[in-house]
């Protein structure tokens, strides 16, 4: 409800429950979904179903698996609730620039709700990419695409960190550099420069990366598709390690080679 | 001779010989090379040594391996012939937007060539990145990360396009949008955007992928340093992948699961 008030002393109608919400709006209604993926979305649409009516609309703005979404509008179209998935990207960066919107439905049902998009969206920053899931399918995707860029900035940067030239060069204003001009210029490089620029060494920051769903989601389909993507696979992998103090892998490597070579096992320290 | 001569209907001076050039430029003389890689710039060198003389400059514009780099920097030393090494990207688009300029050398040396960098870069185009070699050593890195940068965009768009929505999913619409407000926006992506755009199916196109030497010197120096770089290899990897008709390493797999399992193999099609 804190939530709730503070958007309310910015203006917004707020409502302090669904029954709230639904009972406020004119019909077709057009809810917008803004949660984590998984269970809490069936939840609420659970919880929706009761308080719509046919011809309504259930938008999915959050990052759901795409077969979950292919299911939910399966589910609705039996009630005859429109749904909609819309893959938002963009980060905390999209309420000042614009988001990029994808689009998965009803062409119909997305018509009706093209001012919406259009309003969020960054100018040609949204688009209807097909039949129910395909907007969630394409997001999936470009997320599995933007591990595998951030892999590729990650360990280039390591590299530089390590090179022979050491603490003489520069990674702020390599990467500053970089987005002026040079083949490898992107927006996340244009995020790297301004956290090597505030923070050189990176100090304070853990090397322990999480992950939300669609870079795994992105490599169970590649392998159910049968496509190869090894990239994309490995920035998903360096991930999980990142996460470990002490791989078991390695322990295992580093016995194995103790067994039939004798190289010396470092001891772990506690 | 010819390329000297349209150079000159554009009103530049042109040299028919590296002697008539060193002998037409006002001391101290400033030669940019600007050819492959390898023994050749080893031998314009050599001819260059008994045409210049002590505060001259050769500027190396390719994209040498840095340890040649660094050798040639000594070897000059001993004549007091200046040498900077210059990693250029930009391609062929630089002319237009301007080109993004890594410098390595003596920092005065840097300094008086600065006028003819700031005249060729973008805005913020250039840094004089340190010693010796460490122009091309960033150049080097930046082209690692470029393999891995379009091995990113490669996996995902292969997956779009085995993707269950198969032919309805607009590859070059897709590419056009995630450059407006997407997480994933790039200059490559902008590149990738409007071949698409001009050919949805890349018909024509073989896949069959060169690679230029960079990517190469990125991967045997992780493997130098220690440093672990899994996409960048894996790019190179799969280029070299991409030039064989037939894998001996893939018969290998296919005779394997013929002997221990019985699985039949494919025979090969002439």
């Amino acid at each position: 409800p804190e939530r709730t008030k503070d958007s309310e002393a910015h203006g917004l109608k707020g409502s302090y429950s669904i029954e709230e919400l639904t009972g406020s709006l004119t019909k077709p209604r057009i809810v917008w979904l803004m949660i984590p993926a998984g269970k809490s979305v069936d939840e609420v649409i659970e919880s929706l179903k009761g308080l719509l009516q046919k011809g309504d609309i259930i938008i999915d703005g959050g990052n759901s698996f795409y077969r979950d979404t292919v299911r939910r509008h399966r589910d609705l179209e039996r009630l005859d609730i429109n749904y909609l998935d819309v893959g938002v990207s963009g980060g905390i960066w999209g309420l000042k620039e614009g988001y990029c919107l994808m689009i998965g439905g009803k062409k119909e049902v997305y018509e009706f709700v093209e001012p919406v998009l259009k309003t969020l969206a960054q100018e040609d920053g949204y688009l209807y990419c097909g039949p129910a899931g395909s907007g969630h399918f394409v997001k999936m995707v470009h997320n599995g695409i933007e591990y595998a860029l951030m892999e590729a900035y990650g360990e280039g940067f390591d590299l530089l960190r390590h090179s022979p030239y050491g603490e003489g060069l520069d990674l702020a204003r390599i990467a500053h550099l970089w987005n002026h001009g040079s083949v490898v210029r992107s927006w996340l490089l244009e995020l790297l420069a301004s956290a090597l620029e505030r923070n050189r060494d990176l100090e304070g920051i853990a090397g322990y990366v999480e992950d939300s769903g669609e870079g795994r989601w992105t490599v169970q389909e590649a392998v159910e598709l049968g496509v190869s993507v090894p990239s994309i696979s490995i920035s998903l992998f360096r991930r999980f390690r990142s996460r470990e103090a002490d791989s078991f892998a390695e322990k295992v490597l580093s016995a194995l080679r103790k067994e039939f070579g004798g190289h010396p096992v470092r001891k772990k320290q506690d």
